[in-house]
């Protein structure tokens, strides 16, 4: 199954399926009445939100069941791109910053949440009852851009960055993985990693630690590394800039 | 002063003193009409605080003008009051999973913006053009506690924990300091850790993890370190755990 491929994958959200429903959807709403009002859920799950994106959570595991309909709001709305758009930002003010950008400078890029976004895999399903699982999804190749993770690579590659994707997803997935990145704007890059049979079962972390440690044997410096997940920013090798973009759908450690 | 003695701060807030007005603020409210609404005003500033909160924005140095407004309402307002209760029932939940708790196991907390809170010093003054400068403010002692960083303080003592103070202040204030600590209802730390002589003019991040690593070599084992600024957390000497607290008010290297 693919989501095991993507690391040890704390998953989240693939709460029960509820088969009752016409329109099959991986997020299950809460059907209770919520204790708290509206602004105090929100707030609950505004804080809730934070303590994932700078890791206090740690591995957080499952999304509070009350926070699924603030996380399908944030992730299809506006505030989601604005967030990201300010992670480019923050990304091109620091790689615009280099004095000069030559073939040994690398950029790491993840994937999915990263390049791509799966919310339409998590949140809804192309037809009533006919949602695939996460091989099939990957196999349809339709996952569209994150817009502000486009304009970073374009930019990052008309300043001279070398870039390599480094992807949890499994090498049977490689051609889905080039046709879906390219038929949305992403080309030229230099390699795209998946994990092969000697890294399944790994850490996220530690598969993506050993890759970046094989780019810099190469003789490249990994100036900046993009990713949804702080196990794709943390553990050796780590980049000398790390840019973490947001995603309270889901964990992988 | 005390603003350089905790660190080479960035500072941030102190753009010019209004002399015309009546009641000086540290803050300077932007007087230009903005071109965003309020919603896409709201928006970008919820995107910048989410950069320095992970850290994506670096070394910031002062935050957009246009936020001003943004940041003193959620540093006033119930969102920050929510945010540190969620990054205490974090560390809470790390902190009860460990076993067994033994003298040797520290936490490290910082001071200002963790334990104590000085919003009131930045956003107003106690009276109309009387503001003291941060030197006069600390030796007011008159900080507030942060209601869940009290919180956590007295469960990580319960459970046994070995308590040190970490803080940027230097070691004029340290009779200052102890007392606005104790009079919010922090007592019977370990040891309480300021700035000394030989301290001077370091990166926060260098002076904190050098002390840290003292008290690793006194043979404590560091299992969580809870502080509003990276520089509190990162370095070496790294807690098994840390906890990052908000602060979109300012940022120290």
């Amino acid at each position: 199954m693919a989501l095991i491929q993507w690391g040890i994958v704390s998953l989240l959200l693939i709460l029960a399926i509820e088969p009752t429903s016409s329109s099959r959807s991986i997020i299950q709403m809460p059907t209770e009445k919520q204790n708290l009002g509206k602004g105090g859920l929100d707030m609950y799950c505004e804080s809730w939100k934070l303590t994932v994106e700078t890791n206090n959570a740690g591995n957080w595991g499952q999304m509070p069941e009350k926070c699924a309909e603030y996380v399908v709001a944030y992730m299809t709305g506006e505030q989601y791109l604005s967030d990201s758009e300010a992670v480019t930002d923050n990304s091109l003010e620091y790689a615009t910053s280099l004095v000069s950008t030559r073939e040994c400078d690398a950029w790491v890029f993840d994937v999915d949440e990263t390049l791509l976004g799966n919310v339409l895999y998590f949140v809804d399903t192309p037809g009533n009852g006919s949602m695939p699982d996460m091989d099939e999804w990957i196999e349809l190749a339709k996952a569209p851009a994150l817009p502000a993770s486009l304009r970073l690579y374009k930019k990052l590659q008309a300043l001279g960055f070398t870039i390599f994707l480094l992807t949890g997803r499994s090498e049977i997935h490689r051609n889905a993985t080039e046709t879906n990145l390219r038929n949305v704007g992403y080309i030229d890059w230099k390699r795209l990693i998946l994990r092969g049979d000697a890294d399944q079962g790994k850490y996220a972390s530690v598969y993506k630690s050993e890759k970046r440690k094989e780019i810099e044997d190469e003789g490249y410096i990994i100036r900046g590394n993009s990713g949804d997940q702080w196990s794709d920013l943390l553990g050796f090798a780590v980049a000398k800039r790390s840019f973490k973009l947001p995603n309270p759908l889901y964990y992988v450690q």
